[in-house]
């Protein structure tokens, strides 16, 4: 199974690499594994998707937004490596939900990448360890942030 | 010193590992590390301490939450090697405290929980490094949410 | 180029190295890895600069605040190893932000840090992968907190 044949497969056109909003690397390798910043939703067109879940958005569109951000990152990994074969597994993804006091769907609504994410690398090593908390703001008014540890070959 | 022996000196009862709340690992083995997902206050019947931090909890029901966070956890890593004798060390904990603007005690919450693996795994050993942070919301509105990573042998 | 003749350079005085607040470390090492605990915008006379941001503190006050932390970081590494030379790089740095629900402005306000860390340690040495976001309460309403992993000699 190789991860470049399963976009293909899924007929997934990834968004451009984000562009970078403050002092930091997108990507950094350490030994065997891949570092990755935090993710905003970012969409083919170069917008984000932003409000805050329990308010502007409800947890499907969340979920959506949850999917965009993990195809954002797969962008970023990609022009990094040049294929998202060089990744082995997922190891740990932080899913930040842009909430209101309210909101108890965090869950559910990074589901959206982590579906996203076994339907890439697989039900294995597409999985990791996970946390799915609300923040009370993000960057710029984004509906979701994510940030993933990874090792690679 | 054995971690397992201190759980019967201290007369600790464990709660049942908590069930999946999504897609992602409870636990994940990385050669001599193991990550733990976030885990909430997973009590023995199954049901979660719920509210926030500075409106439907005091920083003592908060901090008892934090130790039944981390009884999930000590179930959790149980239930992956059978035994907390596998686990070295804690390496850093992430505090997440479910709470109003206007809260302040999240490391005396934390607490709660740092305690509990100081008394498990000693004093040098079950301490790491630590954030102790509020979140605007948690899933299902659990009061206290804990993630963790161990160095095990 | 040496981080501790950066500091001399940038006529840099660190403040003292933060008290404990809680159950926790406030570095830890783990081969060529080390772990730094949540850190809080401790100034020179001891004291912390507190409040929410886009409430009683504006972006560029922020900014300052992420930077007092920085330095704040810097003091309790130099008071682990007795050297910034110590430090290879820095991997991994997450930026918590204490602010009001609209705030939009994380990255702006965590590279206060970034930047100090650039100067001190270099433009690719002193720039990790990074997470900019916005927490409802932190300890002791302080403005910023900021926990980081870095590589060493």
């Amino acid at each position: 199974m190789s991860a470049e044949q399963n976009l293909i497969d899924l007929e997934i056109i990834l968004p451009p690499a984000p562009p970078l909003g403050g002092i930091y690397k997108p990507c950094l390798v350490d030994g065997k594994y891949l570092y990755v910043s935090g993710h905003g939703p970012y969409q083919n067109d170069g917008t984000l998707i932003k409000g805050k879940l329990g308010k502007d958005l409800d947890a499907e569109e969340g979920k959506l937004a949850a999917r965009q951000t993990g195809l954002a990152i797969l962008s970023s990994i990609k022009t990094h490596f040049g294929s998202l074969d060089k990744v082995k597994r997922l190891i740990k993804l932080l899913g930040m939900v842009n909430a209101v006091p309210e909101f108890e769907k965090h869950p559910f609504v990074i589901n959206g990448c982590s579906e996203l994410f076994a339907q890439v690398w697989g039900n294995d090593d597409g999985v990791g360890v996970r946390s799915a908390v609300g923040f009370g703001s993000l960057p710029n008014n984004i509906a979701v942030e994510i940030e993933v540890l990874l090792e690679i070959y």
